[in-house]
């Protein structure tokens, strides 16, 4: 019996989800999650206001949104210091990784990023037919020169670099980020993830320069603002690349409610603040309590620590399991080096209790001498 | 100074908004919306239910969305009688739409529709360098058998057909659809889009057969379960189509709030049957404000009413214009013949009290002797 044929590009795919969430490890374990500090969300939520702007336009979820996201991307365009048509909003950094793909990639097309980078900007890639190319972190970090080296030698048509990273949490100065662009062919399109820019340190950020014909930088409410829910993420770059989104996305895409949540989260900039404090008590209490058992901790600018288990990754992968078991559900990387280190997100104190409680027996449990 | 290319596709498309919103309508008009009955959403609202179980959920906006949809999905499963793994969800049928094409479309592939049908579908195939073939309605309806011969002669990989259609709001029966099924090539997908399927007549949407290899089912809580705003749209078809989706989707694109509206809606099947009476009456009431002003209107299975204007195409135009000028939002076809027509959403009283005001003024106002 015949049947309808996938496009090739499809067929040589498989079903995957990037992140298996917390609901469905709980669901194969058996285990409730007690301890949500894997996906890099904010425990610390949005803005209280927030909460009283969505109640508040509940009643209205009857209206499909606004299209064009007009408010938002004006809010975002006054707060960020461009123009509005330099800016799209899309449902999450990872929805607008989709289009940027689909917009610039043909199949066959090489696409350049680190090896242990962001798994769902690969998972476009290859879903789009893209071909990988990668460079090894070198000591936890990215390696902006050796990226932009690859984009010349490849014929990349697109380099990919997270400041502050994921999954180490690493980060470079505006100054080498400004370098490494630089150092990029005109033609070959930047994309620079800042999903954690909010809780970097002051000078991380370049400052926007939206006549550079080839970057485009992610941004979203999903970490500092503890938004994660809402799925909205957006691109700032010149206003041609920007337009390249508007000729392919899903217009309705953003759900209502999460324009007005992201609209009453810009506005709330004294509660960012807060949030960010409490991230960076939250990331100095996990490298504390990593420190007591007698493990590193790699810097961080991000709401997460990647914290060193001392030995290869199957034995990380052990710890990773061992506080599963125990509810307490964290992630880590997994490329090579990178892979000996288990990733936990800034959390309230009951969740870092929970942290502190379980790891000693959780490493203990994992080791194999 | 060189930048980066646009595929060829993407280079070929231009910026659009395949429907323009209210908002900015009332933006460039400077006229604010007093009746918003132009985008088939429902003013009648959700449950009750809805809004009380998004209020509560509201503090966990700070998690990702479980991106399996896995509640929402089983709860689907069981509610239509298939399993689980025969349902996907995705940000509405729009999001949905992009993905089947992406899935099945290569560059050139044809693609079989309706001149006048769903314009984000056709933005879509477009969008993914599929070439459109059309056959024009008959008499209001979409024409299945002209369809199914137009699959078979065109060599199309997809076919799309709307029961009960949009924008006309005609449908067929059940026996009409599956004889449509039959009849075309099982290499061919059917894409059976049934958004206004709860406001049909019973007999219209045929039982669920998800041994089917080339259907797919389109469904949404945007129009009668009242929430266009939380872009929640679901595709029903055999398990092989269905995993298609899970090879490119956007895990996370439906929004966490979403996910709980969509299931507190589809607890509530009272109050739906409540909101598809209360659409019965506001349609005929449509009716009835159409004939006062001496005009037909075309038989309605959906949330909507196609009022013919009896005049042509330019007429209706400026019928909706007017219409506007006096913060009436209606929409209407554009394709010929039946672009005589300006569709008019079901809404509560207070909408089409205004509609009854203001329709003889605008008919008037748009007549040129």
């Amino acid at each position: 019996m015949s049947a309808p044929r996938f496009t090739a590009i499809v067929e040589a795919l498989s079903e995957t989800v990037p992140f298996v969430g917390p609901e469905a490890l709980a669901r194969q374990n058996g285990v409730p999650t007690l301890a949500r500090i894997g996906a890099n969300e904010s425990g610390f939520g949005p803005s209280p206001k927030v909460l009283e702007a969505m109640a508040k336009a509940g009643p209205d979820i009857w209206k499909y949104p606004d299209p064009e996201n007009y408010d938002l991307r004006h809010a975002l365009a006054r707060h960020l210091g461009i123009a509005a048509d330099e800016v799209v909003i899309g449902e999450g950094i990872d929805g607008l990784m989709g289009l940027l793909v689909r917009v610039f990639i043909n199949e066959g097309d090489v696409v350049a990023t680190s090896l242990g980078g962001y798994p769902t900007f690969n998972y476009h890639v290859v879903g789009h037919g893209g071909v990988l190319a990668t460079v090894p972190y070198r000591n936890d970090h990215e390696d902006p020169e050796a990226l932009a080296e690859l984009a010349q030698t490849s014929g990349a048509r697109m380099v990919y670099l997270a400041n502050p990273d994921n999954p180490m949490g690493t980060w470079w100065p505006a100054a080498t980020i400004e370098a490494f662009i630089d150092a990029v062919p005109e033609d070959c399109l930047v994309v620079l993830d800042e999903a954690y820019g909010e809780t970097a340190p002051a000078g991380t950020l370049p400052p926007f320069n939206t006549s550079r014909p080839n970057v485009i930088r992610l941004r979203t409410f999903s970490k500092a603002y503890g938004l994660a829910g809402i799925r909205v993420g957006y691109a700032v770059g010149n206003k041609r690349l920007i337009g390249g989104f508007n000729r392919i996305r899903n217009h309705f895409g953003v759900n209502r409610l999460a324009q007005v949540a992201a609209m009453a989260a810009l506005e709330d900039q004294a509660y960012l603040q807060q949030a960010v404090v409490a991230i960076h008590r939250a990331n100095a209490r996990i490298a504390a309590i990593a420190a007591e058992s007698g493990l590193a901790s790699v810097p961080t600018a991000t709401n997460f620590v990647a914290v060193d288990c001392g030995q290869d990754g199957a034995y990380a992968r052990r710890v990773l399991e061992e506080l599963g078991k125990r509810g307490i559900f964290v992630r880590k990387p997994a490329a090579p080096v990178l892979d000996r280190c288990i990733r936990i997100s800034a959390g309230p104190d009951d969740a870092l209790d929970l942290l502190a409680e379980h790891l000693p027996a959780s490493l203990k449990a994992a080791y194999e001498p």
